[in-house]
C-alpha cells in the first residue's frame, strides 16, 4: 500500500506536545495513560485524543445539540447511585438523559498498512466499532471505539419521569457496561506492542 | 491514491445479484430502494447491506448478545404507543429494550479516493458516524451511518420498570429522531449523484 502520511514525524512531534500539556493539566482520564505511552512509544503511531469510557447525566435543549448540552455528573469509572442522583437533583430545564459512551481513542498511523494493522488488532480485542476515520496524505486515523452504550431519557424541564429504582437498576447495567470495556483496554494495552514486531 | 479493489466489476455484480435477490423477496427497506438504486447507477460505487434506520423492542439474554436476541417489535417508520405496548407485552424473560438505529449502508468503492469522496459528502450531510469500514485491494468499504439513536431498559424477566407515560414519552422523542434521520437519507439521495461529476 502505498499511502502513508506527510511530515508524520513532524505531526507525532505535535501530538506529543499536547500530550504532555493535557497530562501536566490533568486533563487526560488516569487510567487510559499507560496505554497512550505505549501506543506513543510504537514509531509508526501517535495519539491525539482519548477517553477511556464513561457514565454520564447530561441536561442538553434537545438530543445531538452537544454545544448547549451541560453534563451535572461525569464519571470514569463505577458509579454509585448516590452520585447519580445528585447529578440529577442539580437539573433544570431540558431534556435529561443517562448516557453511557465506550472508550474512544483516535490514533495517527504512519502508513495505511500500519492504519489497518491497529484496526484489526483493536477489532479482535473487542473493539467492533473501530474505523479509519480518515484516510488521507495530510491524516491518516484509526478510531478504537466499543459497542457498550446507554441512552436513556430520565426527564424534561424539571421534571423525573422514571422512580428511583428504575435508576437503580440502570446505574447497575451501566457498571456492568463498564467493567467490560475497561477489561477490553487493559487487554488492548496488553497486546498493542505486537504492533512493533514487523516493522 | 493508489490503493483500489481488485475484481472491483466482479464484485458489483455479485452484488447487483445479491440486491436482486433481497428485492424480490421483499427483503429490503422500502425508503431506501431509490437510494441504492442511485448509488449503484455510478460506476465507482455498489452497496452491499443496508438498512434504513429502525426503532425496535428487543429481548436479549444480555446487552450485546445478538446472537439470542429476539425482536418483539420493529419498525422502519415512525410507530403508535399501540404498536410498542404490544411489543412490550410479549415479553417473557432476559433484558427488555427500547432501541433506536440510525440508518447504515455498506457501500464498496473502485479506489480509495471514491471512498473518501463518498466518506466525506455522507459527513456534510449529517451522517457524522460514517467512515472506512475495511480498507483492502480485497475491500474498500464505506460505512455510512448517522448519530441518532436511544439505548433503553424496559424491564427484566417480565417485570416493567418504567411506567406506559414513560414509553409514551420515549416513542416521542424515538419518533422525532426517525424524523430526522429519514431527512438526512433523502438529501442524500438527492446529493449521491454528484458523486458522478468528476469522473
Amino acid at each position: 500500500m502505498f499511502l502513508y502520511t506527510k511530515n508524520f514525524e513532524e505531526q507525532k512531534a505535535k501530538a506529543m506536545e499536547g500530550l504532555s500539556k493535557a497530562l501536566a493539566e490533568g486533563k487526560v482520564d488516569e487510567d487510559i495513560i499507560t496505554l497512550l505511552e505505549k501506543i506513543n512509544a510504537l514509531e509508526n503511531y501517535f495519539t491525539t485524543s482519548s477517553c477511556s469510557g464513561r457514565i454520564s447525566v447530561m441536561e442538553m435543549p434537545h438530543f445531538g445539540d452537544k454545544v448547549n448540552s451541560v453534563w451535572l455528573g461525569k464519571w470514569h469509572r463505577e458509579v454509585t447511585i448516590e452520585e447519580v442522583f445528585e447529578a440529577i437533583g442539580k437539573h433544570k430545564s431540558g431534556q435529561l438523559w443517562f448516557l453511557v459512551r465506550s472508550p474512544i481513542l483516535h490514533v495517527g498511523a504512519r502508513t495505511l498498512e500500519d492504519a489497518v494493522k491497529l484496526l484489526n488488532l483493536a477489532i479482535g480485542l473487542g473493539f467492533k466499532y473501530s474505523n479509519i476515520k480518515s484516510v488521507s496524505h495530510r491524516k491518516l486515523l484509526v478510531e478504537i471505539r466499543s459497542t457498550e452504550r446507554m441512552d436513556v431519557p430520565l426527564g424534561a424541564d424539571g421534571e423525573l419521569w422514571v422512580s428511583e429504582d428504575y435508576i437503580r437498576r440502570i446505574v447497575g447495567i451501566a457498571n456492568d457496561q463498564l467493567r467490560r470495556f475497561k477489561g477490553k483496554l487493559r487487554r488492548l494495552e496488553e497486546e498493542v506492542g505486537k504492533l512493533s514486531q514487523s516493522q
